[in-house]
């Protein structure tokens, strides 16, 4: 199975697209641009879900659901955001179908033209800040802290699984304040529940920072990024949350009466993360092999394979394998016993390494003899000879071990793969290299697309946590104070 | 704030929009037909998907995700499909908004007409079999066995929040088998699934049983249904199960390669339950002090009040009431305490009889020092006072009782508004009044339209309990072999 992979050293845009599909995570539809999302790639979504969810609620937010259209004079309504944004989209403009007069299958009812077209949603902040003018009267009545579990449409004309396809799955906060201290605070807590994901879970090292102002999103004030590196040395945007001030609020006429008796505009923060972080996964941990799990996303952290000849061998393999099962499973790891009779054990091998299941273990005869099993592990590929007895919570040791060596990993190469520069020629050079190109910048948006346009990098980021460091940019030798991180991108 | 709730017995229609809207459940949007789903109501919805999803797990369904949208041309395929189902949908034709030529907001880009007009999935049903025909080709790849949780959409005309919106949030099981058999097993397995979620769960009987052929879904062999009945005499379709035959699967072409070597087509079920399920958990529990919720599936099952005068009085009371309110925690109760100081406690009883909290839990200082606490149940609104000691396994054992009294109230409801009928005359009568009218018919869809054409009622199931008992049909005299269960619906 294997085999089918492109190498990824070979053509890696094909071998990540191999990988989706033969994992079977996801596959193009018969519907331009959207993707199938396929049990197994689902099932890895729904760990993000369940923990993402709970991040979220631990920080004080609810869940809530607003319509999948929005009407179109919305999104006029706040002017950066439909300049910036909402032009590519699926457009409703008819409510019904009728037979076709020829017999053959149904044709549109022209007399049901909707009298003003509806947008399936990009992003939600029309209708939600539309919504929340209802709710919000009083200082009492804020915060909000709602967030939504949705799928979303920008109609991508070039579109790859899962990194950017017409229809995709994600959340989105929208929380209204009071003040513009506590919405900057709430943007801020965002990104950092991001970043904590993204390392905890994913395995992902992640840059926090700031977008320069051309990359912000349309009707923000600031947006605040979390940026991955890919192991092709791209640069992968994994989640956004942005402080939109009182944009919104002014455009939906949001107000509220604050302790002091006065009418304020409300304050504005909205974040999002997508089914784009299982791009992200795959493309920073995977190898020739297939995929490299985390096993805190692993749907199947742990299958045992029988390696037998004949029913009498399987039969007492199989008592033995069952009891580690349950063992694993009592220590709440999700464990398979596979005795499928058709296929061989290399195949199965073959199969779970494709899938990225983090630990394998195998007995055979002699393993039963001497009360031991083979361990395999994913992520270095490396067997070891284990005692039987105490398997399970050696594995779960392990379990742990592989979640932070594929993060230590994952940072060894970000760090090799990150560079400091002080000329634009020693720039555009390590551009064409790939990975993180640090340098200075004089913080205008012409000598940012002037960069953009002779290298394709792109600011990805002005780090959090850079250190200040007085210097020139690299371009027009004026000032700068801090280095920025450039990168070409996903 | 319960004061502002109109009356059950005066007008049951606008009682229950009026529980709806001012318990926080939903609202009606911006958008024509469309509601917001608010907080407290997601968390409800939350909680049956979460016990749902577990129960289609146990019985060895994965989740997935397909398109939103469907190419026009598919809907045309299964001709029975089409004809009875997707014409009042949501259409899309175009992909791109510009700014209007006047500068004012944004146009629809004529440029940018699809090839194909887009539908906005009413039902997956052809999207799915068009992607299972690239997943099955042996019998080894069988069954399928897959759920998607998903918004849908359908044009209604006239809507009601939860009970007929046009867009509406559910899951869809979609599963292929090799045979009739299994495919028929399936669906009766789910019908049961559901049947047992609505009792357990929904605390709401239900009857369960087969649609007749005019009630059945598009394009099925035959619907499986749970009929549950409302306090206004109207009987609910609460959730379908259908056995597709091999409809759809002659219709996208589906073969598989059986055990024999043989090309066979697939055979299908399809089943679901959407947020209309709130909508019957709220009509059927109910009353004139707002939600009564099934503990299982209240977001919050116990809220804690103190009773006190100064903040002398508050600080001993907070101190007993956090340790109740920790050790109900303990025994995984949902509680909180509910020391706001600018409502009055007859306020906070109000608003949490209204939002139907199963448990309330009051503390004064009389309690402080007889160390009792004062406990009331939503259900029957009747208190008691108990002793502080042990309180949190009383009340754990109190909500288990309340889940079961709110279940066999509905059921002695039902029993008391089921009634058999042996003439037509009878059964106009009795359905005037309300409840399920039990009564013999003929079999045929020509009675079956009479009946409905006369009365408004229809066959809401030919219940698969039900006793065989010949009798004659009370329209046509002709005879029959067993009752069937007519109604006024939702």
């Amino acid at each position: 199975m294997a085999k089918e992979v492109t190498n990824i050293s070979d053509n890696y845009a094909q071998w990540y697209n191999d990988l989706v599909v033969k994992a079977g995570l996801a596959e193009n539809s018969a519907v331009r641009g959207c993707m199938v999302i396929k049990p197994y790639g689902y099932a890895i979504w729904e760990k993000i879900q369940a923990a993402l969810d709970k991040m979220f609620k631990d920080t004080g937010h609810v869940n809530a659901y607003f319509p999948l259209f929005i009407p179109k004079s919305f999104l006029s309504r706040e002017a950066e955001h439909v300049e910036g944004f909402a032009k590519e989209c699926a457009v409703v403009t008819h409510h019904r179908l009728m037979s076709s007069p020829d017999g053959k299958g149904v044709v549109v009812d022209p007399q049901a033209k909707l009298e003003e077209e509806l947008i399936v949603r990009p992003t939600s902040e029309t209708i939600i800040w539309s919504t929340y003018k209802n709710w919000i009267q009083s200082y009492r009545d804020l915060p909000i802290l709602v967030n939504q579990w949705a799928n979303v449409v920008r109609w991508e004309m070039r579109t790859r699984l899962f990194l950017r396809t017409a229809e995709f799955l994600w959340q989105e906060g929208h929380t209204a304040h009071a003040t513009r201290e506590e919405a900057i605070e709430e943007t801020e807590k965002m990104i950092g529940v991001y970043a904590d994901f993204a390392e905890n879970f994913l395995a992902l090292p992640v840059l926090v920072g700031k977008k320069t102002a051309s990359e912000r999103f349309a009707g923000a004030e600031d947006t605040y990024c979390i940026e991955a590196l890919m192991q092709d040395g791209k640069a992968l945007q994994a989640g956004t949350s942005h402080f939109l001030g009182q944009n919104f609020a002014k455009a939906f006429d949001v107000q509220y009466v604050s302790k002091e008796g006065k009418q304020e505009y409300v304050w504005a923060t909205s974040w999002g993360v997508s089914t784009r972080l299982m791009g992200a996964l795959i493309m920073a941990h995977s190898d020739n092999s297939g995929l490299v799990l985390p096993p805190k996303l692993a749907p199947l952290q742990v299958v045992i394979v029988p390696i037998y000849k004949g029913a009498e061998e399987l039969t007492a393999i199989s008592v033995r394998a069952n009891e580690i099962k349950r063992q694993l499973e009592a220590l709440g790891i999700t464990a398979k016993y596979d005795d499928r009779d058709n296929v061989r054990s290399g195949f199965k091998f073959a199969e779970y390494e494709l899938k990225g299941v983090p630990v394998r273990l195998a007995i055979g005869p002699r393993d039963m003899q001497n009360g031991t099993v083979e361990v395999a592990r994913r992520d270095t590929l490396q067997k070891q000879l284990l005692p039987q007895e105490n398997i399970a919570s050696c594995v779960a040791s392990l379990l742990n071990e592989i979640q932070e060596n594929i993060f230590v990993k994952a940072k060894t190469f970000r760090a090799e793969n990150t560079f400091e520069v002080n000329t634009y020629d020693e720039f555009k050079q390590q551009i064409e290299k790939g990975g993180f190109v640090v340098a200075h910048w004089d913080g205008t948006p012409e000598t940012e697309e002037k960069i953009k346009e002779e290298t394709k990098a792109t600011i990805r980021c002005i780090p959090r946590d850079g250190k200040q460091e007085a210097g020139r940019c690299i371009v027009t030798g004026k000032p700068s104070a801090q280095r920025v991180v450039f990168a070409r991108s996903y």
